[in-house]
């Protein structure tokens, strides 16, 4: 059965694959599943029909017969246990790539999530110029122990898993920041993971639906 | 095997339950796994024996023969997977608790933990005053989704699960807030956690490492 997930009708980011739509339609192409998309307006995903999907009102959902989920996190794993490729077999190395996957959403995606809403929200406010290093500083922090931790491996864990998959697109949402890049590690092992053909179908296919051209190969 | 956790030797809540050791000593209470807990410092918690089972540097840990994990939420996965009681067995009922594990740490948590980051790190800033309810009107959107959502069910999805633990424990930074005392529902689904006698197994143990007293019934 295919699966439907839910994406921006008009993404925030132009869709350079920050939105995390992103992240599921990576899992699927790494797996090797097709998937159909339903693009939802901002004024849908306030509507009770998207709301019985995902109460939060956001993107991505998952449907599949009567099965419905929301949260990327959740999704993805979900993906991973249905097919190879995405966990490894091993159930010590599998819990691992799981403790990579909730340290990705739970420790390092949120400051700088707050470094984005910052920088959306409270721009023309007294205090931004000298929040925004107390914001940096607390990513910076992250991304010292993220580096320090991956060293010059390939991945965080031995084989590129889920937890890689997440933490890939979490790191990008720094793209272009000096924040990144002054961890080589951390640039390299993003840069790995844009590298992969699956990273790269389900990017094109974002950003087909923004400049409605089909994705190259179609 | 008897698994060992790590918690704070000195708790920056004088032992309310919001370390977030609780959550595990809870999953582990729910499902009647014996453990051990080495208490560190914060000192300890920055050097590289800590590090090397905790990349980020916090608690809590879990050491299970060769098995060392870290993230709460990959904590409980875990032991979830090993134990009957914290996930249902059919699949789609699974993946839903599952997806509630992540709306739980990726989107309610995080707009709660600002609001403390923000109490605890920004009280003496000129802005302080102004950008609290900005922090506020965030947790409160999150709070009234997740209360249509609830209605007036026991818990999230059907059956308690490891879902309800995470999202009780997170609820639980919002006591004594008017934030969460506004949805009566919430509040009750939150007592209904507290009430559970795994909860307060849980509750009492991590108390006594700060009373020095053991926990009633030892």
């Amino acid at each position: 059965m295919t699966p439907t997930i839910t994406a921006f009708a008009r993404s925030p980011d132009g869709g350079r694959g920050l939105a995390r739509d992103m992240r599921v339609r990576w899992a699927l192409e790494e797996v090797g599943q097709p998937y159909d998309v339903r693009l939802v307006s901002f004024s849908e995903m306030k509507e009770s029909a998207h709301r019985a999907l995902h109460p939060f009102g956001q993107i991505p959902t998952y449907e599949e017969g009567d099965l419905a989920l929301f949260e990327s996190g959740a999704i993805i794993f979900h993906i991973a246990q249905r097919h190879a490729g995405l966990l490894p077999e091993d159930a010590s190395a599998r819990a691992r790539a799981i403790a990579w996957m909730f340290a990705a959403l739970n420790t390092v995606e949120p400051p700088i999530i707050e470094r984005e809403a910052a920088r959306l929200l409270e721009r023309d406010k007294s205090w931004y110029e000298e929040r925004l290093p107390i914001l940096e500083d607390r990513i910076r922090v992250r991304l010292g122990q993220l580096s320090s931790r991956l060293g010059d491996a390939d991945w965080l864990d031995d084989a590129f898993s889920a937890g890689d998959l997440l933490m890939v697109t979490v790191l990008r949402r720094l793209s272009g920041a000096d924040l990144l890049a002054k961890h080589p590690n951390l640039t390299i092992y993003v840069a790995r993971g844009e590298a992969r053909p699956a990273y790269r179908r389900a990017f094109d296919a974002q950003l087909a639906v923004f400049t409605g051209k089909a994705p190259a190969g179609c």
